[in-house]
């Protein structure tokens, strides 16, 4: 990239592509991906932008590397581990590793996040059904996670 | 720090301390630090926020490590080697390795922005006079770097 890209209108950037946040499946919903720094000569971590839109939601999932998120853009949800915070404008957030986590956005606003992840990270695990059978036994997660 | 930490106020984080830019110098003027995401437990980077006041400078310096910022809040204007950009809102700058940089905000603006860097890294050098007649050789860089 060039040392300098400018943001061309609201979160989105001059050469760089808005992705697809993962392959096919019915575990996310409504989520774009845009890697604003990759790592590399320099930089042990990667800095991505993630869009969920309204009623959106990120798979649930946990890994041994951890995220630092920061949000920019509008509200969401965020299970981390057994609680489900919040998150507002600027607010940050940390997953630590092998902690189950999703992202969802408000009902009628969309949830833009930075998230800085090492560049040498493990592959998500997602939950089998006695992982989610445990995780739905508090009644909070339940009405929460979407699988 | 906890997995979940609220914006108090703009630009401000609950528990997380507005530290000065660097020691005592002359070489960098109105500048404030605060530590967003510490390294270590799966991250190998830190994230960190930079406020520089209107009128004020960061060092001018250059160093192996790389710099990925974002900015946030305000404007200002980048060196980067040889050359000097406008940065507004959500612009991306990245300071390659070895590379003279320093970071300006308006005359009427501040420049807030997240840099994120390794958490393994070297001690930035600063320019000795030599490097600094050489850096003024171009009209554009003498009547913009400050030292």
């Amino acid at each position: 990239m060039s040392d300098h890209v400018r943001q061309t209108e609201p979160f989105r950037w001059e050469g760089i592509e808005v992705r697809p946040y993962r392959q096919e499946g019915t575990h996310f919903s409504g989520i774009t991906r845009q890697v604003l720094f990759e790592g590399g000569d320099g930089l042990a971590c990667e800095l991505r932008y993630f869009e969920i839109a309204p009623g959106g939601w990120s798979s649930l999932e946990r890994h041994h590397h951890a995220h630092a998120v920061m949000v920019v853009r509008g509200r969401g949800r965020v299970l981390i581990g057994d609680r489900i915070v919040d998150a507002g404008m600027h607010d940050l957030v940390r997953v630590p590793s092998l902690t189950w986590h999703q992202f969802q956005a408000g009902a009628d606003a969309p949830l833009g996040f930075l998230c800085m992840v090492d560049c040498e990270r493990d592959v998500p695990e997602r939950p089998d059904a006695a992982v989610v059978a445990e995780l739905r036994r508090d009644p909070a997660i339940a009405a929460f996670v979407r699988v």
